[in-house]
């Protein structure tokens, strides 16, 4: 019999728990608000103990993608929290001892993007690629990196959203972030665009100036990326790349900005394949996870 | 009897060719001056040649850390070539090849600042590091990122000198790159420096306002850095580090920009120990070279 595994998409809206093997087998599927750390953490619990309980399942291990800032340090005492969060409540939330002490099953930790984009690396956009970047642009901005075939963690992990841009010269909103005057986030989340143009992104015509300025910092940040990292491709997910009109835009403003500088046929010629949207959508979390899980068979 | 390994820094100024096997035994050493490729790389043939005829000496492999952009990829047909370069006559240059087929030896090549960022790992600041990033801020401005305990190279490799920077508002100056408005090489390296205030960085005095002008653009580098690649260290070398007095500018203004958002105690508390010069000075290129020669033992 083929082994299962568990997966969880901790996000700072909702949690996904999953059981099954790849995105063809997912055998089980459940979806909650996040609410308290004690409730979301027991729900989650309650989730794998009753299709333990009442099917029968018996999992291998499992995957946690949690939104951040985390801590990622295994030698570190505070591995496994989620640790300076604004949202309230959550600041400083072990989240990984409870679920393997409840549950006596290995827990594989990492951040949501960073998940995401393993997902993507196993059976999307990113399969065989050593370097890519997976993006989400929503309620906030970050981005998993897989370098040399391994996410990214670092002393800490790739805070993606936070690097600093130049303000587009039509652009008179203060931005959103409370950190810094010019980043990524507080330029191109989705509240800064509906709080710089009075309207939710997804009410916001084709035609509105809205996009070129967005897709002017999404570009920006991106010839970052490309110059920083060297990424082989880069997925672009999140609620705001919902808007499909915007890839072309990042596209050809990507290219303006590098003006030919790297020399790569994929950039110069076919930036289609390179800039892209994600192939799992918005399973790409939640199968990541599952992915994670599954990296404990190489131990 | 143990193996000696032969190290390459070819640079565009110059190059540096030695034999041994660690800091503390280097055999031989030769430097002359970078001119047609055909010359240069006949001078570096000739050394290793002459000390094997001259001296006996028989060296297991050869690492070569070069200026570029660079053909990285081995599945490419231009691996090993200098490809797009502004340097005249070395466009397109074949560089491993010669060597390789002269001196029947493997050859390991990398970028000249993967190599340094190689070196400072095995010798130097980088020691037992997962991930740390190594700028060379001179000539031209240049980084080697080693991430999950290897160099980057991904779609071409890193060209952090030329990631996008805000204008500094004190700042009249156009910027020297001929690809970008408002690169970090176009606003802070050795020549824009120079242009910019009309004489050579090292005759500016220490409370000229060009220094926290350079300091500045360094930072708002640093920032992005950390937010894209989470560095569990930044080693600051090349020409224009040799202002020591910059160090303390760059780590100020890098904790102003970040602002607290990275909650890292040797961000937060310990700076110093964070944005630092190379333990190896201008010996790290030619040390990492002989570093990735003896990578072929792992083989």
């Amino acid at each position: 019999m083929s082994h299962l595994f568990g997966g969880i998409e901790a996000g700072g809206t909702k949690f996904v728990c999953v059981i099954g093997t790849d995105p063809d087998n997912i055998l089980f599927e459940k979806r909650f608000p996040t609410t308290s750390p004690d409730e979301t953490i027991q729900a989650t619990i309650d989730f794998f103990n009753e299709t333990k309980n009442e099917f029968g399942i018996e999992i291998t291990s499992i995957g946690l993608g949690c939104f951040g800032p985390v801590d990622l340090n295994i030698n570190s005492k505070k591995y496994g929290h989620i640790t300076t969060t604004p949202k309230p409540g959550w600041g400083d939330t072990d989240i990984v001892s409870p679920i393997k002490n409840a549950l006596k099953l290995p827990v594989i930790f990492d951040t949501d993007v960073n998940a995401a984009a393993i997902g993507e690396g196993k059976w999307g956009a990113g399969v065989n690629l050593e370097n890519f970047v997976y993006f989400t642009i929503g309620t906030g901005i970050g981005a998993g990196a897989i370098i040399n075939h391994q996410p990214v963690h670092g002393l800490i992990h790739p805070e993606m959203g936070h690097i600093l841009l130049v303000k587009n010269p039509l652009d008179n909103y203060k931005g959103k972030c409370p950190y810094h005057a010019n980043c990524f986030e507080g330029f191109a989340s989705g509240p800064a665009i509906e709080e710089r143009w009075g309207k939710p992104a997804d009410s916001i015509h084709l035609s509105h100036p809205a996009w070129d300025m967005e897709a002017d910092y999404i570009a920006q940040a991106l010839c970052n990326i490309i110059c920083t990292i060297s990424p082989q491709k880069i997925i672009l997910g999140g609620g705001v790349m919902q808007q499909f009109h915007l890839f072309q835009k990042i596209r050809q403003k990507t290219k303006d900005y590098l003006n030919g500088y790297i020399p790569a046929k994929i950039i110069l010629e076919n930036i289609d394949e390179y800039i892209v949207p994600p192939k799992l959508g918005n399973q790409a979390g939640m199968l990541g996870a599952i992915a994670m899980a599954q990296t404990i068979m190489k131990v």
